[in-house]
């Protein structure tokens, strides 16, 4: 089976890595001359909404995925007309727009954060009265670590937070004050079959993922299972879904989706019996779905702007390191590193020693 | 870095899958025109002696490793000359001539067969007489999967075996009534760090490998870690090397070393913390190596010349499938199976399905 990829990054990279022993090969179309994915998929060098490229795509491959939620509608419509693209329209749709997404969620009974469609700067201080102070704005779409989103603490803040995202239709959400930052990775086959893994425990910094802690056996897995699952059966979802949780008390609250492989989901690869990336690739594949059951205590400390010295990282003989290939330059993800320790304690303390190396 | 590998089959496919997280890039080296590892390494093609070809790889790479043992002495040594080649030659000229293997595990207290060389037919009887009934006598040189030797029952099976092996000059060995075939997998990195995997217990069929089962805690670990340790010592070994032993009473005799990535550790690709081909690329690049501590109860099916149906070897959630990208055909090794079972009951059970599966 080819399996063909749209975007040719480092998600793209560690699907073909984990899918040629099944027996899978790869073609990545993207436009970037020096992708992460070159050594190991053939590339289609080229806009993504190139009719005659999305063609030759779909003319070599059995299925398409896709590696990043920014992929324009038009390049997976045109796909779908000829091959299986799998997660489907309905799913990258929603996750593009982040009222179509909040809505679904309300709709399957998903606690959320109170929100309100805003559409122009006049309607931002009657969003205002009904969200309450403080509120994040966001655009509905196109945002990504952290971009595209803006605090308002005060009525000052109205007027530069919605120039700052260019006055496009908007989402103002209540700003949670959540204790704990989660998501669930979960996946569904072309058959229905449904596995996720435990919750994974996240720390942002600049909007931007720093640490996955994996926390099976958390209070908070069944309520994350149950969200989890609704989404993807309404959606009849076909591959890895990142679904993004705020804890606030006994309340889990979803942020937002990913309908793809998902950062967060990295410690997988070293901290469960079977990775997303190959869970993913199962599921588009229609094949029974592995275990997510863990191996040991599971983090991933992600490198951003820098690498530090393999020797550094790997005297840690539970550290496993994860380069993109890519050259390092500030605010870029450069890699990850996945820790996966006999016990919590030992975790903790290696944990310390690799955010150090980490930068953070 | 970039690493060369002589051979672009399963064994350097599974290399670089195991390189790229390391931030390595590879290059194949290979005579063939539709190679395993094509789809994940650049290939020179073209003979392992020609001289411009190697120069070229030199030239490409920071290190050289091979991923079979009969590789031409020759194209090693001339690419000694330009780029360090792991393991040493020494390690290669050993491994290829069964004699002075054998004479190694002597020298170093290391419990064989009996053995003894013989140039000719004439001197065959002679040599029955020290090593008695039943023998097997082996080439010195180029012997694999169980060719390349024959079993000695009576005096008439003499001439026929010596002219089977095409009269090179060979080995008797004593017939070593073995109740258990294990093999360790051991590593040593240029900073000279050692370890070792938990014992294989390994069965054959046909002189080819079919099944490897994890057997961590064996009472015959020490002894065997003992003896891998004098052979890295004395080789100023680099990377990794399997050494093959048999189990008779309390007994464990070596029988010959791979100085390679092995068969019998794929197991440790799911069933340790680090698999064997990444320590073998650590240990070729001076990276400290990783734990190799097992994951859960471990074992591997070979496939050889067909392959089962992925949903069949993938319904069973422990198991992991290793394709190697070859078309099938009788006798040829075209991936194996991981089994990688929570307890031993579970392990023995699942096992008994996919020995079916793969036609054992």
């Amino acid at each position: 089976m080819k399996v063909g990829v749209l975007g040719g990054g480092q998600l793209a990279r560690m699907l073909a890595l984990a899918g040629y022993p099944l027996g899978q090969d790869f073609s990545v179309l993207d436009p970037g001359g020096d992708v992460c994915s070159a050594a190991v998929a053939d590339q289609l060098q080229g806009d993504y909404v190139d009719q005659k490229l999305l063609a030759q795509l779909a003319g070599q491959v059995d299925v398409v995925t896709y590696e990043f939620e920014n992929v324009p509608a038009a390049a997976v419509e045109f796909l779908a007309g000829k091959v299986p693209v799998y997660p489907p329209q309905l799913a990258l749709a929603t996750a593009q727009d982040r009222l179509k997404e909040k809505t679904l969620f309300r709709e399957l009974g998903i606690a959320t954060p109170a929100f309100e469609a805003v559409h122009s700067l006049e309607e931002l201080p009657q969003a205002m009265e009904h969200i309450g102070w403080p509120a994040v704005v966001k655009a509905r779409s196109e945002g990504y670590d952290g971009k595209g989103q803006a605090v308002l603490r005060q009525p000052d803040d109205l007027a530069p937070a919605w120039q700052a995202l260019g006055g496009v239709p908007a989402l103002v959400e209540a700003f949670v004050p959540f204790e704990r930052e989660f998501s669930i990775i979960a996946v569904r086959s072309t058959t229905g079959e449904m596995v996720c893994y435990p919750l994974t425990e996240n720390t942002h910094r600049d909007g931007i993922l720093r640490l996955s802690i994996a926390r099976p056996g958390d209070a908070m897995q069944a309520k994350a299972v149950e969200y989890a699952e609704r989404i993807l059966d309404k959606l009849d979802y076909v591959g890895v879904l990142a679904l993004e949780l705020f804890q606030a008390g006994d309340n889990l609250l979803a942020n937002e989706f990913a309908p793809r492989v998902h950062n967060s989901g990295h410690w997988t690869q070293d901290g469960a019996i079977t990775c997303q990336f190959e869970n993913h690739l199962r599921a588009i594949s229609g094949l029974p779905l592995g275990s997510t059951e863990t191996i040991g205590h599971a983090a991933m400390v992600n490198l951003i702007g820098g690498i530090p010295a393999s020797e550094a990282v790997l005297v840690n003989a539970h550290s496993h390191l994860h380069l993109y290939g890519k050259a390092p330059r500030p605010g870029r993800k450069v890699g990850h590193i996945n820790l996966c320790a006999p016990n919590e304690q030992q975790m903790k303390a290696e944990l310390k020693l690799l955010l150090e190396l980490a930068g953070e």
